[in-house]
């Protein structure tokens, strides 16, 4: 690996970037979900599945107990998040690693004037591993990268940056859509609606991003007129020969999909003036369930307010609590993945 | 057990509810004191006591800490609250438990707009056990009813609810207690001195409910009149033919008494105007010692005030202290007995 | 030990003082840089490379690990730390201990009025070790003190307490100077200089006393007139035949000292109105690198602001990343020393 200035990195290609990420097909640091690529998908759900199984008995819980046992890592998460934060924090409980934690930014040293860079760089040389969720796209980029030039080279996940990338939460997605599909030949072919803020959204975003990597996946994209998808990823899909349509009304696909993916309206990006418009048509109701498929999953990131009623929950298709689930499961293979220990957890028993 | 809804649930009386949160001699969730009758507490503070004596050793602590080590609790403390959280999460460590914790509903996802029951839901995912302290009454009863029909039923502990229910203060008030008597026959028959804000003091009002388990104990509940114990643990004490005597004056049953439980004036409740009543004749000073029985022993469920003074630390009668460790036993105790390892605790050697 | 009381004890000498808080040469709580004496520092920097060393290997790292593995830790920072906090944290987990934290004072039952030195006793009952940072000077020196008095005895370590004292920061100090040092002869007969606020930076007056500890040491003392060192620390390099320079411009020296320690301007106490004055000239720039010895080394205790330009990070010199790091090893270091596991640790292998 040449040294190049962060200027230069940053004025690179996505891809280029991503494989500065990576060595020997294992990653160094998950910045992006565009790292993602087929391969490492399908080897991160087997290491998955495998975690899933072992955590069924006390004899499987304490063998990964064991493989990080001697492992730290710091969750720095100046931006508010209880879910992330805790299916990380369960992650490395899983693998045994211990974890230290900077929940808001005012009890940091940041309010002696320290540089968030020096920060970053002194929590690495305490731990093994850097879990970062930040309000501001670009950071944890500029972190990865200098982290490479940083003694130790510590490892670092990116738990959510701004409104710019969330690749655990688009990894949770496709394991829980291909475990949905794991008895009717998996996730190429199937047709997904993605519904609600698919502007703001990340995990709508990454989601239809990701899908490129799986064989004749067709898209329903449904979303309010001045919440659409955005351009950029809209022109991957038509690179990758994603077939899509966009909608502002999902009822007439409701019958006619294999998964719908349900997001919450970001109005929390709405500085000041709160939208007053009425996005009640892109929630779920009871009164929809018998117009799906009887095999159609129905997913949500979750938080959700009105998105999905809660009689729904009960329904055997909703799988939005499973897929929370999945959250802690995908992101323990992530860290076995990054250190390592993927053959020992692949090839027990 | 037949499924019902919350609403014919919350309508039953609380000895049916009660049932409803065991099976098998075991709790599944603790949510009131009165789901403590004599045989549980009995084994309970068998447990606590093993556990006690195990951890004097290096060898005990660390077999105790094996017992639950692939297991994983959450604290989620919405309201303030140290030394519970602190002994809790003492009694997850004294069994190898890795806890996590939310002590700050203003970190949570809440903010985003999601329900409790969501979160709550959500945490039971990632986690084997959930303890839950909140500033409402009522809920920690809801969600662990609901917990039961939610795949993976955990467990759950209320770690105090409002001004509503405590009952591990009761319990370790009662382990206390027990210790106190240990070696004069133990609780059964003694006289017992409640003093304060019996009003609104969950721990004075659970202990004098639990206390009507042991024969013949007898009560003097000594408040201020606009603080007295409300009726309707007065009404259960009737029907237990658990006799009481109400004063506003202690002094002269200090030399009457095998303990007293002395109790903080709970003014956070006071909302607005503090009162500007003169409390002091509830406290305990060091010029009442020599009126008490050389075996009376002084609780006193802490955070204190006025209520005594600090030179009555040293006197050998005065307990709180042990009162406030035995919280960290019991509470391993419970956890202990609700995993279903007090079996290999009570028989380790 | 006699029984006195906090008062005939706070009017003790130092030295005295200090005696208080050892027994047969180990430190029962850690309160002040002054408990230093050259055998002790010598110990535990043996102690800190056989530790830095172990954890190079898995194996090192798991046998560290079981050394506490039955022991807590309770971290109560009621001063805003993160580096200190999280480096204390590390250090506890190298040697397997759980640790928990009290890290903002308003979630404590200090709101209903409980005195700290109740809060502490308690924290005490369900803890093996207190790590204490606080604001004010002088409370860690009083809990410590009645520590001694209450049962189990547990030890304490000072995390810095104000203005006054941050013994542990001392500690790493010396020990980042003397691994400098370890092919040259060691740290006797160093010149040393000391930059910025050296009369409000706890750092540099606790290095300026335990320099003391060695021969020959020569301290150049560059400060802002009104931020010169105090006349206590300047009595003590007197006494000790210490000799030292003092100027308000660093400039002429740069090329004849062995080691520059620079530090930050403490405004945070200069409440209200902040000091206008211009101290950029107490700071290090690209363009000083080349008057300095080819083997003087850099130090700052950080956080920095403009004292190092940050593209000094790169010269070989510029040792402040590891004098962070240096910081876990050596309270791990101190807490095994405590813990009286420092002979197992020195004998491994």
């Amino acid at each position: 690996m040449s040294k190049i200035s962060l200027d230069e990195f940053l004025s690179m290609r996505i891809s280029q970037r991503c494989q500065y990420f990576s060595e020997n097909n294992r990653l160094l640091a998950l910045v992006y979900a565009q790292q993602f690529d087929r391969p490492l998908l399908s080897n991160l759900f087997s290491l998955a599945d495998a975690i899933r199984r072992l955590s069924d008995s006390r004899d499987g819980r304490l063998f990964l107990r064991a493989l990080l046992a001697d492992r730290r890592a710091m969750l720095y998460f100046t931006q508010p998040s209880t879910r992330t934060f805790l299916s990380f924090a369960a992650a490395c409980h899983i693998l045994g690693m211990n974890s230290s934690n900077v929940r808001d930014s005012t009890t940091s040293s940041e309010i002696k004037g320290e540089s968030r860079e020096d920060s970053l760089r002194i929590f690495s040389l305490y731990h093994d591993l850097i879990i970062m969720r930040q309000p501001e796209g670009g950071f944890c980029e500029q972190i990865a990268f200098q982290m490479l030039s940083w003694p130790g080279r510590k490892p670092i996940i990116n738990a959510g940056a701004g409104m710019d990338q969330h690749p655990t939460q688009a990894l949770l997605d496709l394991y829980t859509l291909q475990r949905c599909f794991a008895d009717s030949g998996g996730l190429d072919h199937k047709r997904i609606m993605l519904v609600g803020d698919l502007k703001r959204g990340r995990t709508a975003r990454s989601l239809a991003y990701l899908l490129t990597n799986y064989s004749g996946v067709e898209l329903i994209l449904a979303a309010p007129e001045n919440l659409a998808m955005g351009e950029d990823i809209k022109e991957h899909l038509r690179e990758n020969s994603t077939p899509f349509i966009e909608t502002d009304n999902m009822q007439p696909y409701l019958s006619k999909v294999d998964a719908i993916y349900l997001t919450r309206i970001q109005d929390e990006w709405d500085q000041g003036a709160k939208t007053s418009m009425d996005y009640s048509r892109f929630g779920l109701r009871a009164e929809h369930l018998k117009s799906l498929k009887a095999d159609c999953f129905i997913l949500h990131p979750l938080p959700r307010r009105q998105e999905i009623e809660t009689s729904i929950d009960a329904d055997r298709r909703a799988v939005y609590f499973d897929q929370a689930q999945n959250g802690m499961w995908v992101r323990a293979a992530l860290i076995a993945h990054m250190f390592a220990v993927d053959e020992k957890i692949i090839s027990h028993r």
